[in-house]
């Protein structure tokens, strides 16, 4: 273990056959496809069939597979009176997390209901959970927790504002959630496969994977984005301001990359979908900081934007609270991670490395009554 | 990524000051002292203060921190109204995954509640949290959780079975949990410190380790290991059942380690307490079944048994029900648990490793209308 490898970087762990990243010449692949024919083409239900059932959906099997995550979306009753127990000012990612480990309590994964199975009700259920403990917290209402929308980014959009969702909102989100589905050996999916190791069940496996996705070097980048990008009101006011913080050694979030050296592919596309909602959203000039702090993100450290950086402004642009910024993800990555599991457990090896010790020598042992 | 490596077998990923294992000449240590020292003289709460607070307690300490945790029993009431949701079939497991992070929604991480302070209280708390569970569904009882008892083994007797615990019990709980406390980078740990590496918050790290905890390849032996003796009436039984279970490839649980490759020097330790449990024990026999399986096992296969086979008949013969076992192995590995994700958040890296790519090659996309 150098300081290059220390966090395992660049150090390979295991094989894959769900999505390349940063490889040479390939960028981000989704089982063979590429991310921005996914991202221009797709509904979100047909990278998450991908991911989950190892092909794109025809028509048909389309039709079929949203019919059934919709008709998944209704909370068992003993979880909804468990999210009204979690305080109004939890992190919303504890929501989550509590609440799939609940799932694994309530229905547990067995013979009658399977891994697929499993991944599917998560998939459906999350922007529920999400949004009837929110609900009920700030509004004092018990939201019905199904809807006549037949993805889930009209389904969120549609619980989060109570009301038929903007289409330009509902691509955006759209397209979000087809960028974050998954992304190799990251931090969250790879505790996910480190917990199912063990021979654990679904629910543990998902469950870690959102406690881990939490911190602000993961998911929680998106939101720390956009709080850094709402203190600016002006390019010029960004300029000045990430400067200061660049000569600070604070560090901005949504920048850089462990795997992608010279750009993250995703973030184009994200971009272009913050840039065009910037142009009807009163707050639009929030772009114009974004693109005026990649500049000089650029000059000063030679980072790029990763994902996490447009897209807290898109987010922004179609009404989404920041501490949503992480849910939306875990809704996303749901499908990532479920793949991950199904291919840990296929040819499983119990993952147990080791340290080098750096402690103290072996000592004598002092009993109680003579130690100081 | 060969063969060998695969499952990250025998792959230094970092550095701890906090113990080794199966080291050339020193077998186990906790912070440099030998685990056969610690087993023999201390109560687990003073291991457990070495572990989270770096030195062996003094009188004065021992007793200060023994009051500390003694104080933090009682459960927050809207964690009592969870728990009275989790249905009474579900694995004990999941019951304290879900609690703590549900504890996690009460009393979040903050400049206030510190994370050895949340250590305390999950240690002070998890027997409680079992406990109150289990009598409310099966015996429509809501226990009070706190008790007169002065150690973590007692308290847990004490709760089992609602009255002073016998004498010789609490000193075998108390032993098996001072061997059950820390291993250094085991499935459960290494899944907390990848969790926290993205700077997620402390309970986040210990949900992650007790969904991982849960399986039968890691924590999870020690049940399945007492639901193999159990088949058994006689050594001479045990011998033909386990020989044919040999032949038919399949896997006795308790024996063997990832890093030991001689023996588990916790072994015996906990071994002696099972031989002395067994003498006084109307079901004693099953020691002796143990201990021709011990035989068999090695004369067949050359493995030893580790601390989870003899903590199997041990646990057994304190009169605790067998799916109680793992949450036993919580209840102690908390203290390991939480020392490490103090020393992952001192010099933290991001852990995100990278997977060889072996799916399929970049292949062209094909919009939904002409999928077949």
């Amino acid at each position: 273990m150098t300081q290059q490898t220390a966090g395992l970087a660049g150090v390979i762990v295991g094989t894959t056959a769900i999505s390349t990243v940063g490889k040479e010449g390939v960028g981000l692949t989704y089982r063979g496809y590429d991310i921005h024919d996914l991202a221009k083409h797709c509904l979100f239900e047909e990278v998450a069939y991908l991911l989950i059932y190892g092909k794109l959906p025809n028509r048909q099997e389309l039709n079929h597979y949203q019919k059934k995550l919709s008709s998944l979306r209704e909370l068992p009753a003993d979880l909804k009176t468990s999210l009204e127990l979690i305080p109004q000012q939890t992190n919303p990612m504890d929501v989550l997390r509590t609440a799939c480990s609940l799932l694994g309590t309530l229905e547990p994964e067995s013979n009658k209901l399977k891994q697929t199975d499993i991944a599917d009700r998560l998939l459906a259920r999350m922007p529920g959970i999400l949004l009837y403990w929110y609900h009920f917290h700030h509004n004092g209402t018990r939201i019905q927790t199904e809807t006549h929308e037949l993805t889930l980014a009209s389904h969120f959009l549609h619980l989060l504002t109570r009301k038929k969702p903007n289409p330009q909102h509902v691509i955006t989100v759209n397209t979000s959630f087809i960028l974050y589905a998954e992304h190799e050996f990251n931090a969250s999916t790879f505790a996910a496969r480190v917990t199912v190791s063990t021979l654990s069940d679904f629910y543990s496996g998902i469950t870690s994977a959102i406690g881990t996705l939490r911190g602000p070097l993961h998911g929680g980048a998106n939101e720390a984005a956009m709080e850094c990008i709402s203190t600016f009101r002006t390019p010029s006011d960004a300029e000045i301001g990430i400067k200061k913080m660049l000569a600070e050694k604070k560090k901005m979030m949504g920048f850089g990359h462990r795997v992608y050296k010279i750009s993250d592919p995703r973030s184009d596309i994200i971009k272009q979908q913050s840039a065009q909602l910037a142009k009807d959203h009163s707050e639009g000039y929030f772009h114009s900081v974004a693109e005026r702090i990649e500049q000089v993100m650029w000059n000063e450290k030679k980072l790029f934007p990763n994902l996490d950086f447009y897209s807290a402004t898109a987010y922004h642009f179609c009404g989404i609270p920041t501490h949503f910024f992480t849910p939306l993800f875990v809704f996303s990555r749901l499908s990532g991670w479920s793949a991950h599991i199904f291919e840990q457990r296929q040819d499983n090896r119990l993952i147990r490395p080791e340290a080098d010790y750096v402690g103290e020598k072996q000592r004598a042992f002092m009993p109680l009554s003579e130690r100081k």
